[in-house]
């Protein structure tokens, strides 16, 4: 199963960290890769690639494309499409079905007013509570509730560098020490 | 039990609206207020006050003080200091003793760099993974996993509106209608 995330309407500058933050959120939490649609906004997929480079991973970022291929690619391939959005339907009562169809899947996240078509295209349009918060704390709450908590156990391939959990302070292993 | 974040080292303009999304989902997920130390950077308290008249609930927001001064305070007062950090000992280790111990907690959720001191007087160094990603998602994961999933089944006090999850679309209910 692959899941990818959708990033619908960034805006430059305005939207530089947040969706950011959604790049290095889906990757550490066991996505494969994000998709910001609309845009070419270089400064968010270097941040994201320069985290990946560093830390491992094959996520992939990719921009430029407009949403609506995305979408129509997307289907024609029979995944699934998930739109997190404030008026969908709360997460506990779709999780179990999301996770047990095994399909690929596409998880939208509006930065702007997301169009009417999206809530239709969409398999499911599902919140994470039915209150204004934040795109970043949605997705999160997403993957971990999809893995069932697998992001403290995931491992990342080809990482330069690697935190070691320390009770106080930093601890960080290079990992390409010894190699050429 | 109370739960107060403490947003460290918030920069005027480029923090704004991280900051923002961190006190919305503080108050989404069930937290009591959010203190953003060492600035007086309205708009951001605006935001979320702004959120909170229209949605509801009690959720306070204070502005101005030093951290040192925060930590001093919940010291005395003997509350339990939480400090959320990738390079801290990972959530599923240590939450079912936070949440057991039923003391007040102040949750710290650093900007830019985080001072050493921080890591010295924080009873928890807690990490959301390992991994870069975000303090927005890592607030997200954190309140979801003290409060066991709660915040699907909050419902705030003296919201003029309530938004009723739907399968497509958005359908707001006017809480006010009736009422002089």
């Amino acid at each position: 199963m692959r899941v990818i995330i959708l990033r619908l309407g960034h805006r430059y500058e305005r939207d530089k960290r947040i969706s950011t933050h959604i790049g290095l959120v889906a990757r550490a939490f066991g996505a494969d890769g994000i998709i910001i649609s609309d845009t070419n906004d270089s400064s968010v997929k270097e941040s994201i690639i320069d985290v990946r480079d560093r830390f491992g991973g094959e996520f992939s970022v990719e921009m430029g494309q407009k949403w609506q291929s995305v979408l129509k690619q997307w289907k024609v391939m029979d995944g699934e499409i998930i739109h997190l959005t404030m008026y969908g339907i709360p997460l506990p009562e779709v999780i179990e079905k999301i996770r047990d169809s095994q399909k690929n899947k596409l998880i939208i996240i509006g930065a702007s007013k997301v169009p009417r078509d999206v809530y239709e295209i969409a398999d499911y349009n599902v919140s994470i509570t039915n209150q204004p918060h934040s795109e970043v704390g949605a997705l999160a709450i997403f993957l971990d509730y999809l893995f069932k908590g697998e992001e403290f156990r995931l491992k990342f391939k080809n990482a330069k560098m690697e935190v070691i959990p320390s009770e106080r302070g930093k601890t960080v292993r290079d990992l390409t020490a010894g190699k050429e």
